[in-house]
């Protein structure tokens, strides 16, 4: 066995949270293997945290508060940004990278609304901006896209991408009770925030599909129009008629290549259960790509926690180093994948798409209603697949539709009348089928 | 949208079956994604193949049958081997390497029984040998383990590496009849050759696993060391009683790190229904890996054909045109993962492995024989952990055995005993639990 080269590269972290102390803790445990695999010593030179641990950084040569002077701070080679938030990060990032120095952020928010200007930077600088554990923790999703299946023309992506969303969806589904009950165990068990909004709302996942999809078809990253929608109206009724249909409900981000454009859109999503993406549970992560030469491949594992995203901020360290080490001039892979990106493709609009979709109508009990229902769905040219009519409870019948293809503005349209009609009290629930199911998987 | 790069990059492609077609007709299909993605050209200026089809080839600057010529030619930047077996794809891929031409090869037999040598040539000559397509098809593995989980130890990984197999044993589980029947159908559409052995008897799968654990765990190829067990003695009933116990029957390649060292090994293996992994049917693969920061990750998809194959082999070649683009002075990753590999790790025989285990045991329906066989294995220290006692036919009843963890070099020495018992007739078919089927999914 030969000697591991003693080459250093000197790293900086700033933020010691979870995934920063997570980072910290992976490089010491597996530093010599990482060293090995490298050919060079990954060294953590400088921290900078808000308050300092003197235990977690007493073999640090450089600590302190101020992630600024390990942005300054020409021994640095690459500066890992682990603070989260907008607000000093960007300042920081972009400082790094003005100064010529290689970054990895773990950072999601910041690379879907403002990672256009970041990369920029990067590449006017010849350095590499990576952010792997940024979308499904642990799983390397970014490089599976963009150098994986760099041979295909990306058709469509769909995942599960946010870890607490599908804790709570598979709960209720495993009876579990209503959303909000369910929410309140997440909380409990640590799997959801004391603020859970940007998880069950979507925005979390947002972000993380606005990043995939700008490396799957060559986009610039356009968070703005993509469309988010939540899981807190999703019921256990809903949950259980979509099983008598077949499906389960997932809370799924997809981005799709249609003639007229890309759909960006997240929002709860039936699945056919016999899909292995709808067998994917708990805190769970998952992607599935669809590729024109390779077909649909699948990305399971950790989407959480402090190891998994380490893990991912680490390999990012490691292709950087390698970088170094190889003596490449510039980066080897453009950060999105694409050397020139396409600024003319159009986003669809969520009114624009069309899709299946499943309508649960709480009508009257009365004769008729069913009648009206359809003739209604006919006049905007929807037809329907199936229809199961519940048992009534205090008067009220659950129908349950599951429409063909529509366009998605009709159908707007559609429930707009059918929420007018006398025999209808209340809102109609809609819930997207999965634009992929019918497709080769 | 600016313009793309018109820097080119020449690449000869030596062998234009399945593969090799594949790879011509999928870079001229992508060529302007490509281009896009590599911020230069990719044009096949080169192809050897023994019989030439002039529409394939009508645009190719150079065609002929003597694929040296391919590997003498100065104009050549890669290499791509498509020929298979071992002569003269060998020959080719040394000629070329030697040259200081970057190679790409689908050929596992190759990588896994002579890829030692190609690669301290590559080394030597720092030019890249590139092999994502040798494993798992479509799927980037060699990617995953190599890149994106660098930053782990890697404790184990699992796979379904061979789709021919998977084919068969999902067929027989849906109840389509026995080993030899299913394997007839399989031929019949297209998914098993004549001369089955290599998929149906674990070899594929072993030169797919040896590849894959000298990636994982940073050791040589070692194929000769690869236990290798087929699928022929699986027979309707062994599955239909494993599902009694809540497990399916798949064909795993699986490589684990203990203690006492490394064990890489094909065979029939019970998993728990309740498992992804358990789900993956028909000619699909997927390979789970367990890292010990990210934890388990599952990539699954097709695991053949020419269009799938063909995507991981022009993701090789968009990798090294990248590197070339970057200017990069040495290939940025070492091929097997490590700098320094680890010569010292022992692998270990099949016989010193420990294991729960299946067994099946055709025993006559008299009283006493439980206890005779409970009493041989409690002699060599083989715990039971569960009994299912069948019907008779034609007065043999099988006897169901599921055992705690054992060393399979007394097991192997219990069976000898119980097949010598009076009332046993004819052999006990064992097979294996996964071994980590209890851990961490």
């Amino acid at each position: 066995m030969s000697k591991v080269s003693t080459r250093i590269i000197n790293v900086g972290i700033c933020g010691l949270g979870t995934v920063g102390g997570g980072t910290l803790a992976l490089l010491n445990k597996n530093s010599a293997e990482i060293s090995r695999r490298v050919g060079a010593s990954l060294q953590v030179s400088h921290v900078a945290t808000r308050s300092l641990n003197y235990e977690q950084v007493s073999n640090i040569h450089h600590s302190g508060t101020d992630p600024f002077a390990v942005a300054d701070d020409p021994s640095v080679d690459i500066l890992i940004e682990t603070i989260g938030g907008y607000d000093p990060a960007f300042d920081i990032v972009k400082k790094a990278l003005l100064n010529g120095k290689h970054v990895v952020t773990a950072n999601k928010a910041l690379v879907a609304e403002r990672g256009n200007e970041l990369f920029e930077i990067a590449e006017k600088k010849g350095v590499v901006l990576a952010f792997e554990s940024s979308v499904a923790g642990g799983i390397p999703i970014i490089k599976a896209v963009r150098e994986g299946l760099a041979a295909n023309k990306i058709n469509w992506l769909a995942g599960i991408i946010n870890g607490t969303g599908n804790f709570i969806l598979t709960e209720m589904t495993s009876g579990a009770g209503q959303f909000e009950e369910v929410l309140k165990e997440a909380q409990e068990l640590g799997y959801a925030e004391a603020d859970p909004t940007f998880d069950v709302e979507g925005i979390d996942a947002a972000h993380k599909l606005t990043i995939m999809s700008s490396i799957a078809f060559g986009i610039p990253l356009q968070f703005d129009k993509t469309y988010t929608e939540g899981i807190s109206s999703i019921t256990p009724e809903d949950i259980r008629y979509a099983d008598e249909l077949g499906y389960c409900i997932k809370h799924l981000g997809i981005a799709l290549r249609t003639e007229k454009g890309i759909e960006m859109r997240v929002h709860p999503t039936l699945l056919s259960k016999s899909r292995l993406l709808a067998n994917v549970n708990g805190v769970g992560n998952a992607v599935l790509v669809h590729g024109d030469a390779v077909g649909a491949t699948l990305y399971s594992g950790p989407g959480a926690g402090a190891e998994a995203t380490a893990s991912a901020v680490v390999a990012d360290l490691i292709d950087i180093a390698r970088h170094v080490v190889a003596g490449a001039t510039s980066p080897i892979y453009p950060p999105l994948g694409y050397t020139q990106k396409y600024d003319d493709v159009p986003i669809l609009h969520i009114e624009d798409i069309d899709a299946e979709y499943y309508l649960r109508i709480p009508a009257i009990d009365r004769v008729g209603v069913m009648a009206k229902i359809s003739s209604i769905l006919q006049s905007f040219e929807i037809s329907i697949e199936a229809v199961i009519q519940k048992e009534a409870v205090n008067g009220v019948v659950p129908i349950i539709l599951l429409t063909h293809r529509a366009a998605e503005r009709k159908l707007n349209l559609a429930i707009q009348d059918i929420e007018m009609l006398e025999d209808v009290k209340g809102k109609v629930n809609r819930i997207r089928v999965a634009p992929f199911d019918r497709a080769e998987t």
